[in-house]
């Protein structure tokens, strides 16, 4: 995607499961390769979008974000979902003193663990309903329900002519999200892809059977996959899938790559 | 504390209080003081008790414990308590592969989150009961309670004739714990005390008005406090109480110090 002054910017923070990569004392070539290498190393699943001075978190997995963002440095912070591999951040964040930080995501009333009972300096705004849309700044976001085995939102952005697709969890689509979504072209689709291709349909997360037919279906300009575990890893590792998936538009996303 | 060959060994590795220092956002002289230099820096509360190979972890509300402590490196985790900011580093490490890690905590059906629900890699022993007595290798283990708003243990640590009792989160002692402390000499009392002196009698945690009450009362050789609030630590810059309060036999905890 050429972007252009004033085009948002997607940048993935964290690019993997809830496992990340490497796995705590797992000994695969994957795991191994991200001990020795940082750059291969996935932390919790979460992305940052720009756009003319706001900065909106995408998930709040990651376990650093009060260095990571000093005050101010957020516009807010937009959750998928309350599994805790997405929020656990939050646990000390929200003890912040003198700023508010506005949350959007789903509704859920179990939350995770006390966040909603003991929500400190976060805003919980009123929970997104399935397709709703609103505007933060000059951004339009669609709320996008996800199949997850929590009540989970992906977000359609848009500002001026340039579409991005945020999903994560889920596996496949509902019809009706993937629909809406093939209405108009994509620039960039972020999809969770969290396991190699497997003989059986997948639960709760996509494999790259699934990923291939969601791309076949919306045809974006580029595809780039995350919520990949180590599994994932070691199989593109393997089968050397990476230039045939690129030849396809499809992309094996990276910590700290700016989209 | 003079230790010989063989002697127990405690590390605090983190004396902060739910919110750390520096708080996010604070703009007071301990958190900025903390901000510039890290020795001031306060994460989460916990320690580390070594003794003859043994490592035991106390508390795991450390955010990188998969880095801190690779596979085979910890004996096993012992719990004060199920609040988030004392276990939330195990929502990653659960998922580990190919080893198992023993914990050891108080009853508490609810836990944290989803912990007890998808332990993962972690061997949640049955809960220990208050006055419990039991072995950890060579280790003599007492389970005490705790006055604190979720079910909560200090714990006794007994070998040879060294005595280290660990006290963390609790207001006051119940007489019948600071009973059974006060039977023998105490080696290290290392106790919450996450206020300054307070007006009020206060809720949940110690100010330092407990402390030294509980002080008086045990006369430990040496009493360290932890899970300091950032409150603390500016009272303490204002007042140039430290060196009275060693005077006392009471010290300030520090990440890190190996006492």
């Amino acid at each position: 995607m050429a972007t252009a002054p004033g085009d948002m910017q997607l940048t993935l923070l964290g690019t993997g499961d809830v496992r990340q990569v490497p796995v705590w004392g797992c000994e695969c070539k994957a795991c191994q390769r991200a001990v020795v290498d940082n750059r291969y190393r996935r932390r919790p699943c979460s992305a940052l979008l720009e756009t003319g001075g706001q900065r909106w978190l995408l998930d709040a997995g990651l376990m650093d974000l009060a260095e990571r963002f000093p005050p101010g440095a957020l516009s807010g912070i937009l959750l998928t979902h309350y599994h805790v591999d997405h929020v656990q951040g939050l646990f000390h964040l929200r003890w912040g003193l003198n700023h508010r930080l506005a949350v959007f995501g789903p509704e859920d009333a179990g939350g995770c663990a006390d966040l909603h009972k003991h929500p400190g300096i976060l805003a919980f705004r009123a929970p997104l309903q399935p397709f709703q849309r609103f505007e933060l700044g000059s951004v339009s976001v669609t709320a996008l329900p996800m199949i997850h085995s929590k009540p989970t939102l992906g977000y359609l952005f848009e500002q001026n002519n340039q579409r991005i697709a945020y999903l994560t969890d889920t596996v496949g689509l509902p019809d009706t999200v993937a629909a809406l979504l093939a209405e108009q072209p994509l620039d960039l689709l972020v999809i969770d892809c969290s396991r190699p291709p497997q003989p059986e349909p997948p639960r709760n997360h996509n494999d790259l059977n699934l990923v291939r037919a969601i791309h076949q279906r919306l045809r974006p300009a580029r595809t780039v996959l995350t919520h990949i575990g180590h599994e994932l890893d070691g199989w593109l590792m393997k089968h050397r899938w990476l230039e045939s998936l690129a030849a396809e538009g499809i992309e094996i996303g990276r910590d700290g790559v700016r989209l």
